[in-house]
């Protein structure tokens, strides 16, 4: 019987950080639990990265997940953004690495691809595809349904890097 | 008889993060320690921002400072190279605010004009200027040498704020 690995899944982001996790045993998946953390915007820039810190630390001792996945961001936007979302995606990928969690690292493309079939996937498409592959996800909103979509990815990539080992 | 206040001063980097330590009493400034953080770079991304976690935890644990001060980054690089310096530089103001320390965040034009007089100011002098205000500083390089402007900036600008408070 193949192992079962709890994985959870996380959208960096300051504003809206989406998180999910799934079980995956074999070609099984299941759901978890997802949501999404929203530091308070009246902080400061460094409170705010605390609060997204301590509320990830939380998450692994309440679903004490083994391995975590994260979005490798897309850098389309001005500089200006993309150190604004470097920021937040630097707690994100420290803090489970920082309890000992594996953390892959998985690009928007093939993420969509993983889920979607194809890398140019639109979000209401991720959603849906998100909640076939889940039955049981009740999740609220885009950024939870990406984190589950990350975690998902993470579960497939495994299972093929299982299989290449063993064949 | 003025307070006495510990800074601790951090240049934000992957490869290389300055870190330098003052002390501040009214228009007296003292030097501590100074040094450089350099993350194995055959770690993996979340690995290093482990290390540059635990490596400024330890440095708050050693030094005890009091508040914090980090460069507000000046992007004039692309967005990869953006998004890469903000990595660290979200674990950098997020470890010190983790310990409740009050973080200041100090533009480089500022920074350099606390300490040279100029917001234009080379590299080179910079360090010259650090070595005059803090006679006793044995610094290495220039990550350590920035560190340790950033906390004078710092200490420059509690102080006036104290003296506008007061007045």
């Amino acid at each position: 019987m193949a192992e079962m690995v709890r994985i959870i899944g996380i959208d960096p982001g300051l504003r809206r950080c989406g998180w999910g996790i799934v079980e995956s045993q074999g070609n099984r998946l299941s759901y978890v639990a997802s949501g999404t953390l929203t530091p308070p915007v009246d902080l400061s820039l460094a409170e705010r990265l605390v609060q997204l810190h301590l509320g990830l630390l939380a998450l692994l001792d309440q679903y004490r997940p083994d391995e975590a996945a994260v979005e490798e961001t897309f850098v389309s936007a001005g500089a200006r953004s993309a150190l604004q979302l470097g920021q937040a995606r630097g707690v994100v990928l420290m803090t489970p690495a920082s309890r000992g969690l594996p953390v892959g690292e998985y690009a928007a493309n093939l993420v969509k691809k993983s889920v979607v079939g194809t890398g140019h996937a639109e979000k209401t498409q991720v959603q849906t595809m998100v909640k076939i592959l889940l039955p049981t996800a009740d999740f609220k909103g885009a950024d939870a349904a990406d984190a589950l979509a990350i975690a998902i990815c993470h579960a497939h990539h495994r299972t093929m890097r299982r299989l290449a080992v063993s064949a």
